[in-house]
């Protein structure tokens, strides 16, 4: 059933892509054998630089599930997911991931996957982004307030 | 001004927290000395498990601003931002970050930040997740038509 969902998911690229105005990629997720979440790329449309396919299909299926984890799902992805989606993906708890073309192949057409994946990589002094750390105590005193409170719901 | 505009951030991950329901992390959006977006983690609330603060900031940001990236703006949070939300600050072309405490401080209170940072530095195949490759070709064949429309939007 991989191939035919994977299919599927190349499907939501081709046909959502093709006014230009979307990206050309495409996303389902697939819990218990069904179909419950489906996303293509929304960035333009939406100014939302978050709306890639992935991020769309994860959210409609938890959104179809009213869960905030995916742990029995396989995520489809006519392209391999970049670093937001992958962490994405981490985050859902979603065990298995199946999809087509490459980070490479997205460089090749001039999208930042590749070096994204590469700039996550570095610690964060030595990205091209501008990274400056500060008050870390008040950062952890919030941390420490909410874990003593014992309503607290992990996620 | 970055004290600031990082104690807010710092400000909102505490109030938002204070029920349980949400996890303990603020973020904001600063663009031309103003704050054009405000978030704090919702994964709960919303069974949206890419609801971070940093992710809810950046989308508010946006459609404030109604563009799909950011190029001017400075992204504060009260935690480093975890490879999902650091991405998605690439993707919005943001320059500048500011946060308080660290992803390992996130670890010690059980978040999986600095977890996900392994495994999205390894090879595809190499992670806890399982990826499969299929189909490569029908993949860039979606590439390929899209890069023929002339109307295409790159983003």
């Amino acid at each position: 059933m991989d191939a035919f969902y994977l299919q599927h998911a190349i499907e939501l690229a081709r046909h959502h892509s093709r006014s230009g105005v979307n990206g050309p990629f495409g996303a389902l997720v697939v819990s218990h054998g069904q179909i419950v979440g489906e996303g293509w790329n929304r960035v333009v449309e939406k100014n939302d630089p978050t709306a890639h396919a992935e991020i769309v299909a994860i959210r409609a299926a938890c959104r179809q599930l009213a869960s905030f984890d995916l742990p029995q799902a396989v995520l489809y992805a006519s392209c391999e997911p970049c670093p937001m989606c992958m962490a994405a993906i981490y985050w859902a708890r979603i065990p298995k991931v199946v999809y087509a073309c490459s980070r490479d192949d997205a460089a090749d057409i001039g999208f930042d996957d590749a070096r994204i994946y590469d700039q996550i990589a570095q610690p964060p002094q030595d990205r091209q982004i501008e990274m400056i750390q500060s008050l870390a105590q008040e950062g952890r005193d919030v941390f420490a307030q909410w874990c003593r409170n014992p309503r607290r719901i992990m996620y």
